[in-house]
């Protein structure tokens, strides 16, 4: 397949070369969702492409992909993955195929779509598994203890809100909630006043598992489908006071947005890192012989109301503790079942050096030091009207593998 | 209503008088799941009822009882429960009746039958609301600060594993995890030496609240069909290794329990209980001028494998300090929207004197004082081959309004 170059234009900093081919759920103004390939700027129509003929030398169920959700379509499971990757691949580079031939009607140009949410999640986990991250928030939070005895001997997890996860460019409101103000011994009732992102990647489980069932870091990967950018909307100061013992609750639960796009694992083989040195050796049930990362670049921007876009921070996802692996070993040594559509979050993704923040907890030292966007613009937190821009991708010689643009506006609180 | 009679002979210990008429899910021995409501010994076949016209006077979609669960029949919404609540108790009274005519064919022995999760659960939320369960577990793992500083000023949450949730007789597998034993400075990978149960009720989501919109504690109960038995298995040397700081995670995602039967807030109306004192005085958004609890008789008992039953614990959900509506009202402040099917549990329910601890951490004290069953078994936790059976009922004048058994066995764990 390298060698070979497709029919179609696909600009050079296309998120959507050919060796990406994600996933989403798209629709067009006034119709019904369908699941959709991204190839440059356009969108494979697959129910289209498979009542042509695309997939003939396979029995796919073509409702499959007349759907408002990927879960059916994951549901077929990985043979059926490779087969239609394998298959659009060829094609899109054959100028004799079936999906040449129709070109015109499957394919859909990207900016006359709508993005839909891609997956229907059951159940969002959310690890916590950046050692800088977790270090640095710890400082905040505990001073005399920021890393837990725990945190080198598990992935450190919480199960998060599935009903509040949004798609791109859904807005998020600024939520109310209970803050114990310095000024006060009583907490008070308040719009939050330490809004924050959190930069974070989401693995999709595509395959069910058994109640009672671990499943080992080897075989981990195994039921992964792909992954997506995630961001963990958080109020700090609701966080802060909430948040013992039981963690996080009405700090998280109001949003969590994902990208549209699921790029699969298939398309990010290319792309591992090294492990991370663990010290001390995890449990034999975490240990992984293959373990590895995956370095896929990240970068967060701003843009103030009738401003422009400010880059807040870059990070890679190769800096994670934890693996995937490790993760999901960990999420089901005591017996949880997975489903398709599950959502397993990293945690946000920080980086060694400075810049290299996932949140503005984090880059503002718990809203100490505002971080400068230029001469007239800072932040704290984040103001109404602001947007937030999560992007990824991994660069390779024949084009990029990224996930779009995960962007979301803050609306004012209500008053 | 309270002066009828039923024609049907009810037991006078049945958990099913005419007052409850319960909802669960049954299946006939090599047949498709159907709706029924439990009355005396009986169910009533809900797809058979509408088939012969009991319920002719309101346009019912009969599909909506051909299901394998509730989800579909709770979105019809409180008019249709209203409704199907009234013609049940008429022509339950009324040896003329539709219902009384085909009985022979509507009423299905509950002997006969195998019940079902009776819920799809979309998220699962676990409260601490029980004030003397909040205290008493804070004193072990947390005796220089038993009761966080928030306690008192929220209902404290955490959000649950939805994939785990299992239906009553459905056993449970001792989990394995990670363990911190006193003797040693590392974690050890071992099946829990601490398995616990949790003495719960949960409340059933019975409408959809919209992202962004919080609910306030005075419109609350609107958004509630009903309430189950819960039983929130927990391993607590998994739970005290991980659970900082962001709260329990593999030591209760293994799985959690519900009864077989759902009882109405109708149902549940006639046994409400006065509020528990609450000072401080909560914030605004979490008072509510009619708050009321409900007087709800909860038991725990165990049988050791080829053991007859023993009395564990008894107490009442009166005691629990947060109502449901402020548990609803807290959830969803910042924004978080709620889902029909949705289950919000109380945590553990304890009562102010000895034996009325509603999990064995508490009865214990931490594994301390064992629980002595007879002059020859004690329990300092669960071994495997025990099963633990939870009730739940309120008396009035004219019967029971039960729950049926939440009645789970326990398996070893795997080698």
């Amino acid at each position: 397949m390298k060698n070979k170059r497709p029919w179609l234009d696909i600009p050079e900093e296309s998120d959507f070369s050919l060796q990406n081919l994600p996933y989403g759920i798209f629709c067009r103004p006034s119709s019904i969702p369908v699941l959709g390939v991204a190839i440059g700027n356009y969108i494979i129509d697959m129910n289209m492409a498979c009542q042509k003929g695309v997939f003939q030398d396979f029995p796919l169920d073509q409702n499959v992909f007349e759907r408002s959700t990927l879960n059916d379509f994951i549901a077929m499971g990985r043979p059926y993955w490779t087969y239609i990757r394998t298959v659009l691949q060829e094609q899109l580079c054959n100028r004799d195929s079936t999906l040449a031939q129709w070109a015109s009607l499957i394919l859909v140009k990207q900016a006359e779509v709508h993005m839909l949410l891609p997956i229907q999640v059951g159940d969002y986990t959310d690890f916590y598994s950046s050692q800088e991250h977790a270090l640095a928030v710890g400082k905040l939070f505990r001073p005399h203890q920021p890393l837990m005895p725990n945190w080198k001997h598990l992935p450190v997890a919480y199960h998060g809100r599935a009903s509040s996860i949004i798609s791109s460019h859904s807005p998020v409101r600024r939520p109310w909630g209970q803050v114990l103000s310095d000024e006060s011994a009583e907490p008070i009732y308040t719009p939050t006043r330490e809004l924050d992102y959190e930069l974070e990647l989401a693995f999709v489980v595509g395959k069910d598992s058994e109640l009672g069932q671990p499943i080992t870091s080897e075989e981990a990967e195994a039921y992964i489908f792909g992954v997506l950018l995630f961001n963990d909307w958080s109020a700090r100061d609701l966080q802060r006071w909430e948040y013992q013992p039981l963690g996080p609750f009405t700090s998280k639960n109001f949003a969590s947005s994902i990208s549209p796009w699921v790029v699969t694992l298939d398309a990010l083989e290319a792309f591992r890192s090294p492990p991370v040195k663990q010290f001390p050796k995890p449990l034999e049930y975490l240990e992984d012989p293959t373990r590895r990362g995956f370095d896929i670049e990240l970068s967060v921007s701003l843009r103030p109301k009738n401003g422009s876009w400010y880059p807040l921070a870059r990070t890679n996802s190769s800096y994670l503790y934890w693996t995937i692996s490790q993760q999901l070993a960990h999420h089901t040594v005591s017996g949880c079942n997975l489903k398709i559509g599950d959502l397993l979050a990293t945690g946000t993704i920080s980086g060694p050096t400075k810049g290299m923040e996932g949140c503005l907890l984090e880059a503002t030292a718990g809203g100490k030091e505002p971080v400068l966007l230029d001469d007239v613009h800072s932040r704290h937190y984040l103001e109404d009207g602001d947007e937030i821009l999560i992007k990824g991708y991994c660069q390779g010689p024949s084009g990029r593998i990224g996930f779009g643009n995960l962007q979301t506006r803050i609306l004012p609180a209500h008053t």
